[in-house]
């Protein structure tokens, strides 16, 4: 079995667009990741011991505030409900997010929670906070990581949300993403983001994805999927387990935007982001936990705290065209960064390679979908 | 069978308040009406022909103008959904009316909505409208009208539209309330409205229901249905019929308020017209299509039109809990109106007689429930 | 401050119906409790430490199997999501609950379920389950106790869990309900059921609440909460806090019956009992999050484990109307019950009386709401 | 200004799968149609008048008998609700279609809807019916049709009610789908299906669409749209407006199965028909209106009218996996025929262009897109 280091990031794998592969049309941002949200900011705690513990925690903070006094416009969007978000209720019934979102392993998603509780009480000036709701999802990383040992606990929690930072995100088989499996392939941790022309109002959407699901592996259009050998051919030793092929599995989508919106028009941005899921080949199995959580960082769109009435500003209906395909487009981008970028993980019931690029972009560049010059 | 006038609302039949029946605590707005929020009108057409033809159109429309193009924030929350409420999806996607609102009898619904559009289309300045979405709600008049027959036409729904003013509203036996059925008794119109103090916002909250389902009449917290007679043989002649005695039927409330509310909270407080609902006894029977349809007159939470940014100012959520009060309280006041100010109606398959208010203010007297001093 | 032991229910204390207070008309199952639908347990972990610390568990176990491998159909209703039940959308998505249901205080919600997860796991034939979906709710006891000391761990869980019966079920200021307050005064888990006649199937509908909101206090109809002296009136002493009076607080519904219902049936007989907690007075306040979660245990209802195909007898939707009453009622004299039974309790921050049955039950009887003869 | 016979369909135009262009990886059933649907009937009614009225009916009939009373269960899932399909509430909350379903133009739905209802009211056994729930939907024919006009009336209803047939389903500009645009191109009416192995149940599910929107076109995976000319450019004239480009316009798709589900499993079905949306380019624009209706005609997951009690076998949650992967590729398929099969049609405002197969397919075949010998 590989060491744990192996798990690192491999240089030698390429996000999409540094491939080449160019998903959609829109430009990204400068990073082409969640964090081109001004003050979005994303840490990991990658927790990986002895043979059988491949799991972490992912966190997503949308500024550098407190969220309980400072609350962020959010939506939840449902793509198929087999999932344990936590925070789901009081999402839809307020419009609004109080804490970070964190992502880890399902068997895990209750203490993650709790843990961010204790964290988030003990901030300064919550002295008085009895009431919290901690948005944490999961996908099921049951097959690289021993799941029911319930390995992940507060530290990772903090961990993670010490070291969010804005800067450049780790893609890959990092925190939430460390154990987790796409298409028969390693999944993981991927971000992109889009931005949109000034004449569109120049917002930036950022994606973040946590993959763990399967259908017909398909990139830029191309049904990669169908001329890739087993992924476990790659890998098979006498003993391991293979990991099922039922399609399922879950995936969490994090979207966030300066763009002022509020819960109704965030609603509506996190439902197109299933349209770039859908572009990957994905049918969102029976069970496979597909969800969507989008918050706006604009500051017209925030509610002032202990105050009866908000000014806002906000985005209008017709004014959403251009963002519901810059989220699809980062969506799809998103998780194809997340297998670019994921290397080969052994673990708990056997080994999960990385998807072979070798093989890959050739077949993309046959069909057309590499650019030359990658930019 | 009596002649149609007899439908005209009976000076000798108080509304509750009036016969000393205080529901809640609340105080209402001048009018104890709907039209208390400012600009809000309401109109009817009563359709009665002959023996069998008990049928009619009421309109609100929430504002002077044009609502295709200056919209009101509304919201349309479903309690059963046994009904043929037109426009839902559209409301619930772009939290906006862009019509006035119509209610009828089931089987006239689509025909009212046809004549609205062509009404709508026709007012200046929509020559290029290409896309209307008409909200029409309804409930079965099919015991005392004939319904099959169809005969609401074109010129019932203009007929309301033209009538519609901010004065006294009519209430019992008239327009979409002439042949509906309430607990055995007659049904019919009924209006309502809440004036918060100004410590709470100084807002006004009005409801109207056109009321016909069933369940256990419950008076201001009395049951006074248990110690009625059955209302059939008060009216019993041979070979007539009897209305089923199922709970069924159905109840439409329009919730009117010039708080600045958005679509998201529009939705929380027509939540709570259930609440009053509930209270005079009905548990939303399985044919009962209940529905409400919430709107803002508000010009702050109004998105001007074609403006691809949209400054607003809302109430808080913490602000909501006394408006959740005054909508229950109104809905559940208007649902009485509509029946102490209901008369005798006979029609296509037999009668239903008035709420005989001579035996149940005695029994309300009796709980405690009449104040001498009406005010 | 009375020691612990007071907390326990005071046998002067009688249930509603006991006192001769009749909430409906529909006659209770031998229990008048939610064990009257054959095979449901509940079970309490009450938690009391020192001067802050009154809280506890409560557990409503489906029937006596591993509810992971024999699911029951379920259902969940929002009635106002300002609230942290977990487990929402898989009830949702799937139609089906695997978990017993745990009630709690809010802050205490991930721990327990994070505790569940670790009971249900450990049960014997679950050794390969690595997904699972704990369903817990929670109302907020913070004013009672000290709830950022967050005191509930995993002993409780499995203490409460071990003590589900289907005997008797403990009201009043006991497991979840040890620090709740309703209206003022303490509120508790409260239970009643209704049993339809054979011509209307027989059926059981049985309820249990955990109460702990507020409104305009109303029983049978009576608004005796205006005739009531301020609760804080009769406990207060210097320097003792007050509870705040907004009317936030919240209620978890927990809907029982052996009638035959898939999914769609039990939201459908969710949604009806939130009529029953409209008729105690409450508007759903904005801060108060109200829940109703309903499972069927009937045996036809029920999914086969791992078979492709499922045989299922299930109600008519015409069937439904006498379980929406039924629920509705059972509903309304829960939440009396537990008000009844309540015992004064002091806490962290202050004392909350039980409810003064010497003073309501003269308030009922002047209204004609108490029968003379109970039954 | 082509005379109306050009709407017919061109039989040099080929369906998808006749071209080689293939969708995916489950095969089609015996007509790669919605018909292949034991039982199911699809009829036009096309509504072609002078130079500006370009609309139509298109019928989609469950089964042979009378729905009224022998209903499907079925499901409506809303993409985005800006759309006004009628009927959604009651499907939503009885899970069941009581008539057949009608597509038209938007300004037609209310006409449609109400001549629906004098049709089935009058079906010999339906004389009692006093209350009915017309399904009808609608895009937007607005630039080639006078949408104004409002032209479609009662006789184009029973029209396309008369020619429901189980044969081969006309596509492309005919029907509902007369007058629709797709991505600048004309749309209109297509169709698909897929078959399951035995292993996998056998089951069909069957689509059809009436294409009406938006987006970056692409087919099969192949992004064609980029390297197409702009569609006015061949056929622009002096005076003829443009379509506008924004994206919007709407989709109604119709799913039919035999597959054994009750309503959540055809709204999980549903679900994963806008998958297949997504995969043409879509990311369904602020104003599409983009809507499933889907149903079940297996006699097993039919309720038996007038029974209390329902013996019902449905699929298990498990077993839809396969089904969901039918669905998004026979809907994409089917949003390819009606693109493929539509021909150029002019109209009210100018002309729309066929989609221009002799420059579409060498894209295709250039990315491996095309199967040399089509099945």
């Amino acid at each position: 079995m590989p060491p744990p280091s192996t798990l690192a990031a491999d240089d030698a794998r390429p996000r999409a667009r540094d491939a080449g592969v160019v998903v959609g049309t829109l430009p990204p941002g400068p990073r082409n990741a969640i964090v081109d949200v001004p003050g979005v900011r994303v840490g990991h705690a990658t927790v990986v011991e002895g043979d059988a513990i491949r799991t972490g925690v992912t966190a997503i903070v949308p500024h550098g505030g407190d969220l309980f006094r400072d609350r962020v416009p959010a939506a939840i969007v449902v793509g198929n409900g087999f999932g344990k978000l936590l925070g789901v209720t009081q999402v839809q019934e307020l419009g609004e997010l109080e804490t970070p979102i964190l992502l880890t392993g399902t068997l895990g998603v209750w203490r993650v929670a709790d843990a961010l509780v204790d964290w988030q009480l003990a901030l300064p000036g919550n002295e008085n906070v009895r009431s919290l709701n901690p948005v944490v999802g999961e996908t099921n990383d049951g097959f690289l990581n021993d799941i029911r040992a319930r390995r992940v606990d507060g530290d990772h929690v903090r961990a993670a949300l010490a070291a969010a930072t804005t800067e450049d995100v780790q893609e890959g088989s990092v925190g939430a993403g460390t154990g987790t499996i796409a298409f028969g392939w390693k999944g993981g941790i991927g971000t992109s983001s889009r931005r949109l022309g000034d004449d569109a109002g120049g917002h930036t959407v950022g994606v973040l994805v946590q993959s763990n699901y399967g259908g017909r592996l398909t990139i830029a259009g191309v049904p990669v999927g169908d001329d890739l050998p087993d992924p476990q051919s790659l890998v098979a030793r006498a003993g391991a387990g293979v990991p099922p092929a039922t399609g399922d599995g879950s995936i969490m989508i994090v979207v966030a935007t300066d763009a002022p919106l509020d819960d109704r028009l965030l609603r509506r941005l996190a439902t197109r982001a299933l349209a770039g899921l859908a572009r990957t080949g994905a049918s969102m199995s029976n069970g496979s936990g597909d969800y969507v959580i989008a918050f706006s960082t604009a500051p017209t769109a925030r509610r002032a705290p202990l105050s009866p009435r908000h000014a806002l500003e906000l985005l209008s209906n017709e004014a959403m065209a251009p963002l519901f395909v810059a989220v699809a487009e980062a969506t799809e981008e998103a998780i194809v960064n997340s297998m670019f970028r994921a290397t080969t993980v052994s673990g708990h019931r056997g080994t999960v390679p990385a998807l072979p690029l070798d093989r890959v972009l050739p077949l993309l560049r046959q069909a057309g979908a590499v650019r030359d010059a990658p930019h």
